[in-house]
């Protein structure tokens, strides 16, 4: 493992995007969240993704200096056009006009159209949250899994996440995927040759298997069965037709087998607790902290609790990344 | 069984409750969502509830001739303040301006405060997709839950709903509890003296067990693990403290024993597409219709499809009810 502090984290990233042409405002964005992840101990969505930034720019799938332009839709809505970018940028250029209508109306919601998209949603949820607003987002990806009682692919994994600001403690937030596992875990294991636990997918003929090879080829199955499989065609609708952007089996389509992330759309709302208590916004955001209070007095977990220990860590110790990781990244330095 | 046509079962649920000292307007609303549940094969929202209606008022528990009060909450949001009665009531007061806030906002949200709470969400969903717009519903219910990790009751059966209006279609909607079964569905199991499932609940210590007494008494677990917990966690939070409302706790609390409805809140949104779409409207839900056909195309089932199918029996054939039910249900008729 290399040792690396956040900030030499940060100025690789930065080194790899810039170098390969990236504009700086993507060069800011994309390693301002690739850093959070590998901060806050999600290596899945850290320093690994740069790796992702750059083949999806060779493969022409990505724009390196698109210049989201934001767009008024209505009294409650903003939509930014990400023209083809990184879906970071575009969520920068949206967030104040979110917040502001948010504040105004009391509910609002933002889209982003024409995104490439690879980024974790907390990261974004985050952001809404440290607004003092309540705040969901949805996006699809690459139709891998298939609907329950079927055996094709319709559904991306197809994430979903909410935070909810507290005062004096970091937010409850969760993000995640309506498939039953990330992608990344079966080919994790399809790599290590290890076979997967059932329930994660099924082969080519629709029936259960343990191969990982058979489902990537197969399909994945969503969490929790038909709940999971209705969650997830939601987030195809709600941040697909919804906002007038691709499908995850369109994405899939318009990826053509290059392999790059997902090019779609990605919805976030968000309420103003102010709007809806007013005065008395202190006393009923107290009788949530009585909740959590419940829930962590009987030894289980919040859902970000593993993040913000990791992020802790971090802020410390800086961060670990595996000597093969760090040299592919430094493969990819302009000289 | 008893038949009865839809507009007998409509009867005998109206006089029941008229004879029981409803005021009319609650009579009317009452009756229509009992006897949707009837009608779409929804037997545990159906004629049954009545019985509950009826005990919840000898308890105490509901204001019979509540007025729902509508406020103006902000541009996007409405509330109406229930003032004790059930939810229906409430809810039409609110539907034309929540319908009237998304037209002219693009989203907007309604909150029904201080209701008694029995009905089915899927019922107040397709009044939201007749007017052309997306909807989501999200209501707590009382304490019988335990969070993912945990052992003791914190969550209701939390139910999720969201439909999506369909131009020559039945609008596609699903709304399912984030509890892994229906509470109703223990008790049955208790009654009959057959064990239930593991995964459904586990006992006062904790521990799995398939015993439906022990859980009853212990507690339910969530769908999906945690990703069930953390939505179950979701619905408490905006739809309790977010708009000035009990949690599932403080609802049991209040309940006191008396087995009555849960009294709390309920939070609406919904979303206009054409606020987002403009006149790309029609071409953009056509895509979704394409996923509903990849889904339907592969054998698969959409979430709502076995009620509309029992929808179209009940308009020819009518509906069947217990003989016990039939009985308990005449007794509640006032001489």
């Amino acid at each position: 493992m290399i040792q690396l502090t956040l900030e030499q984290a940060r100025e690789l990233a930065q080194k790899i995007l810039r170098g390969n042409g990236f504009s700086e405002p993507h060069v800011q964005a994309v390693s301002a969240t690739v850093l959070a992840g590998e901060r806050d101990g999600c290596a899945s969505h850290g320093l690994y993704r740069v790796l992702g930034c750059v083949s999806s720019l060779k493969a022409g799938k990505v724009v390196a200096d698109a210049d989201p332009e934001v767009i008024d839709q209505a009294p409650a809505l903003v939509r930014v056009d990400a023209k083809g970018g990184f879906s970071q940028l575009a969520f920068q250029a949206g967030l104040p006009v979110l917040v502001e209508k948010a504040r105004q109306c009391g509910i609002a919601a933002l889209a982003i159209n024409r995104c490439v998209h690879f980024s974790a949603l907390w990261v974004e949820i985050e952001a809404l949250t440290e607004a003092g607003l309540v705040a969901f987002a949805f996006t699809p990806s690459h139709a891998w899994v298939a609907p329950a009682g079927g055996s094709k692919p319709v559904f991306g994994t197809n994430p979903i996440a909410f935070g909810w600001p507290r005062a004096g403690h970091n937010p409850f937030i969760f993000d995640f995927a309506t498939s039953a596992i990330a992608r990344g875990e079966i080919e994790l294991h399809r790599r290590a040759g290890k076979p997967i636990p059932l329930g994660w997918g099924i082969d080519q003929h629709g029936q259960p298997s343990t191969d990982a090879e058979a489902v990537m080829n197969g399909a994945m199955l969503t969490f929790g069965g038909h709940k999971g499989s209705a969650l997830a065609a939601m987030v195809e609708l709600i941040a697909g037709p919804l906002i007038g952007d691709l499908t995850s089996a369109e994405s899939l389509a318009y990826d053509a087998g290059s392999k790059s992330s997902p090019y779609h759309g990605e919805l976030i709302v968000v309420i103003d607790p102010r709007r809806f208590l007013g005065e008395a916004t202190d006393e009923h955001l107290a009788r949530a902290e009585a909740m959590f209070e419940s829930i962590q007095g009987q030894g289980a977990r919040l859902p970000s609790q593993r993040r913000y220990e990791a992020r802790a860590r971090s802020a410390e110790q800086g961060v670990q990344i595996p000597q093969a990781l760090y040299d592919d990244l430094k493969a990819l330095i302009a000289d």
